[in-house]
């Protein structure tokens, strides 16, 4: 049984004597991981810690604002970077998704390495969880915060590398997140990628493409707030398919409905949901995004897809 | 109320009247619409019809063997013509829908006037149907039979146009099959559209994908014979999605499952399918199609989507 609060008392203990008076910066995306790993350190080393939120302009509505509220409600130093210019050009004209991942993952570090070093920081703190640590030995996918396993030297980018929850599952990161006392909505929040909404956009990213993802993951998670699922979103097609607007024929974009139960997303579930919530959420997405003329759901168990497209 | 006896009759009599001692040939693709075309000239003028079937290499699976063998049965003169290679050939580098219709349609016409050349007959009987003329009208979609509409000159591939259905809806042809007294594998058939599978391969055609999608055909087709539905069918992406095979990750691709329920194909629903047969149709495409990873279910009326993607 793990117990989560010898677990925060033990990795206090560790964050103090590794870290030493030195100090520490923490990217905080707003995801359960992350901002349990900044609560954490903060709790052991105080003001020697600077959360950063980087606006990559990937993110999912309101999410900016929300994060950085949170973090400040929480009394933590939290310093907010608009890098969603960089972030836009470093993907632009990459189709493929692991090109996609290294792009957002070279930008990601070379960000936070810069604010490191502006604020003369040498350790930087990241919530990698077990899942990440074992998919990315398996080949499975190259999460962006598994420096060692993928052959980043971290001295490249110029600091060293804290990872507080390295061990743990997800279930277990929510204890510690509940243990810790944070609000509900970031102890139960849903996992969302690294790299966010890019992964969620088939080939190409642009602005305008994560405009449409972006709208119709507001609308799904709207629509799913009840089911109480491990994950909900939308992905937004390359390919596109004829429909009827207004009477007339357009070739539009194609959005997928992705909901599924999990434990630990190592495997997971297509949950079978009503119909009368599907077909809502079609009628919305197709009815309040323009481009958008035809919705799919998504019936596949992992394996044998993975939970995200990408 | 349409009378499907008196329509036969005054067909008939209107038939022979045109084509005189003339004649004709039929390009029977083995749909509801086309059969009935050819069935209704063969009974109007005999032996001086000759039905084609062109394997373009984009028919359903055992369809060829089929369509041939029925109307042998019927007593019909019957040419079988292999033009597999020219048709991949026409549809090779065009990744555009209309792109790939056009290409169809240009090899479907020559392809046709060159084998009413040889047999130097006049007349070429098509079963365009009603809803194909208000597609066409409306700029829905350019069917492939419907030529005056779209201003291709018929003098041009050689030949004179009969379509003895282009005042009936889909429910009214049905109803001539059976005064006709054909098997009800052919009066209830699914609508198939004329470019095929081509149609359900997004992005470019190749003999790989077109085998890909027909094996996914089969089995939707298979899984929900009992659902009495319009239409059933599978659709193959040009996206590609992570998935896991054999405990490694791939890049592999992804297949939407299409069933609706419609009258005239003028309007149509998404059927609500029970999860149990999504899913079994799900596991199978996924387990007996090595390349696919990932299965949709298209949750989407139309309008705002069309039936078919493309």
């Amino acid at each position: 049984m793990f117990g989560a609060k010898k677990f925060v008392e033990n990795s206090m203990k560790d964050i103090r004597k590794i870290v030493g008076d030195r100090r520490v910066i923490s990217a905080c995306s707003g995801g359960v991981d992350s901002t349990v790993t900044t609560v954490l350190v903060h709790k052991a080393v105080g003001d020697k810690l600077v959360a950063v939120f980087i606006d990559d302009g990937l993110r999912r509505e309101g999410e900016p604002q929300f994060v950085v509220k949170t973090l400040k409600s929480l009394g933590i130093k939290t310093k907010f970077i608009d890098a969603k210019a960089e972030f836009f050009a470093a993907l632009k004209g990459k189709a493929d998704a692991e090109e996609k991942r290294k792009a957002f993952r070279d930008k990601f570090y070379k960000t936070l390495g810069k604010a490191a070093r502006e604020e003369q920081i040498e350790f930087i703190a990241q919530g990698t969880i077990k899942a990440d640590v074992i998919e990315t030995v398996g080949g499975i996918k190259s999460q962006h915060n598994v420096l060692e396993q993928i052959g980043i030297n971290p001295e490249v980018y110029g600091y060293k590398i804290l990872e507080p929850l390295k061990e743990l599952f997800k279930p277990d990161v929510r204890k510690v997140a509940r243990e810790l006392g944070l609000p509900k909505e970031i102890s139960e929040r849903m996992p969302f990628p690294g790299p966010a909404l890019s992964l969620r956009v088939l080939g190409e990213v642009t602005p305008e493409k994560i405009a449409v993802v972006r709208k119709a993951t507001e609308i799904v998670e709207e629509e799913t707030k009840k089911l109480g699922t491990f994950q909900n979103f939308a992905v937004l097609h390359n390919d596109k398919a004829t429909g009827i607007k207004k009477g007339k024929r357009v070739y539009g974009n194609i959005v997928t409905v992705r909901i599924v139960d999990s434990q630990d997303a190592v495997t997971a579930k297509a949950r079978q949901v009503p119909y009368e919530v599907l077909m809502r959420i079609s009628e919305r997405i197709t009815g309040e995004i323009p481009s958008v003329v035809r919705c799919l759901y998504d019936i596949t168990d992992k394996p044998p897809s993975t939970i995200e497209f990408e």
